[in-house]
């Protein structure tokens, strides 16, 4: 039976394939390339944790959902915008996402590297737009977090390591950090964004980070996982691709049990966290009980 | 002798060879590839040009330096993250820029994928950031604007056009287009940005997009014919290559010397969109006529 969480992802992920084509340029120019691959990487389906997090995090202060649906829309470009590098042959070399050819595969790889540009400046142009919020204080510091997510201190910084450091180099400390910076920084952004969009007081605003920090870790550690045990047909992309690569994993580090201890005793301390919120945060904390048990 | 645009042209270069290092990462952790190369990539010289749009537009409203000077820094990154990916294998495969390796010939690509994608979210940092301007609104309206110049409808679009039009698509309407999506709509955000630092009338605004369209066609066609008549070692980079590969420029289209003559007349036209500035925008008028006959 449905719960109210697995509700809740359903709707937001509803919401989402509603709203994302409305931002997702069309037309029958030269260009419509780019376009085609834009909207193939974006309405791919995805479980939206992403959206929902902002989603969730904004309900905490009745923003309207107008404003926080648009948040969480530019964050799914962001995201889509990662996947689509970070499948390049020249990075992880995927040809699956989702069960789907990646967009390399489906298109070629200039249209991959131009639609995962093009996905990170739209994302931009969104948050700047007075429709997703009226105060230009609110929309510039929208952008001044997510740029700071994305860049050599966040996103971009966190892969680099990852492709980069030889195994001799990583250990758990490394590992963390890495993650923190790879995947990290964009769920910390997806719930500090409700906060900024609700004028999140300073302790609420606080909560709201230490709760994504936590949470961040539990899902990474929760993917590596699920690579080490899951299957291609049940992950709808390739599996076992660390161990293969000989790649260093919160799983090669921690072994399979203490990884799983480990990431569920991250979710509680998240959930810990939200306290001061009251059952207004149910959600977010089903969120993170959903982030270690999911399968796929 | 070196004339007043020649020395204001200086001057904005060792500004910005002064300036850029200030805003570029640097540390010792696994991630410092991407740091390099970012680094690499942003302080390898160039003219400026675009740096100095800004900063010449900005100084007809009397803008503050320390303001103009972050915008024209923000401009130089994306200029820097889109001939990082221009030259990628799967795009235009060059080798040589500026006389030096590309940056993933110096290092690899991946790291020329992430490094460009990094610079693209450091200019949206550095716009955000409140030194760039105290006010918020100012600040979103470069944002907003810029991550439009960037995107699907602009710089992303414009490149994927010049990839995918096959030769017998391309009029001189076509490539009109093509080129003011792919370098028009970074120039003319130069332009214009000066304006919305300066809180410039609607007269003021639209007087400098005229000359920013003008401008960047004068820039593209004079780029053109550089690419066929110019040797490599004057250039810094491969030359010929547009006739090599059989592709449709403005040279191919008018002729050498019709190219010639229609770069010149639209340097002069854009020249007459500034007469409501008078002497103040002497430099921009010079700015002009340079981009016609420089010979890099």
């Amino acid at each position: 039976m449905e719960d109210d969480f697995g509700k809740a992802l359903r709707q937001t992920a509803d919401l989402m394939e509603k709203e994302l084509p409305e931002f997702l340029p069309q037309n029958e120019g030269l260009e419509q390339q780019l376009y085609k691959a834009m909207r193939y990487a974006v309405l791919s389906g995805g479980k939206r944790m992403r959206a929902l997090l902002v989603i969730q995090a904004a309900d905490l202060f009745s923003v309207p959902r107008m404003h926080s649906v648009r948040v969480a829309a530019a964050l799914e470009m962001i995201h889509s915008y990662s996947l689509i590098h970070d499948d390049l042959p020249c990075m992880d070399d995927d040809d699956l996402r989702r069960g789907q050819p990646t967009v390399h595969k489906k298109f070629d790889e200039a249209t991959a590297v131009l639609a995962g540009d093009a996905l990170q400046s739209l994302a931009f142009e969104i948050l700047s737009d007075p429709l997703t919020h009226p105060l230009a204080e609110v929309r510039i510091a929208l952008v001044s977090r997510l740029a700071r997510a994305l860049g050599a201190k966040g996103m971009a910084g966190g892969q680099t390591m990852d492709m980069y450091a030889s195994s001799k180099d990583i250990d758990i400390v490394t590992i963390t950090r890495l993650q923190q910076l790879k995947t990290g920084a964009l769920i910390t952004f997806a719930c500090e964004a409700g906060g900024v969009l609700g004028h999140a007081s300073p302790p609420q605003a606080q909560a709201l980070k230490a709760f994504s920090h936590d949470l961040g870790l539990a899902f990474q550690i929760t993917d590596d996982i699920l690579d080490a045990e899951g299957t291609p047909e049940e992950m709808g992309k390739a599996t076992g691709k660390d161990a293969a690569a000989g790649k260093v994993t919160f799983v090669t580090l921690m072994g399979l049990e203490e990884a799983k201890v480990h990431a569920a005793m991250l979710a509680d301390q998240a959930v810990s966290h939200l306290d001061l919120f009251g059952p207004k945060a149910d959600l977010l904390r089903q969120a993170a009980a959903f982030t270690v048990k999911r399968r796929t």
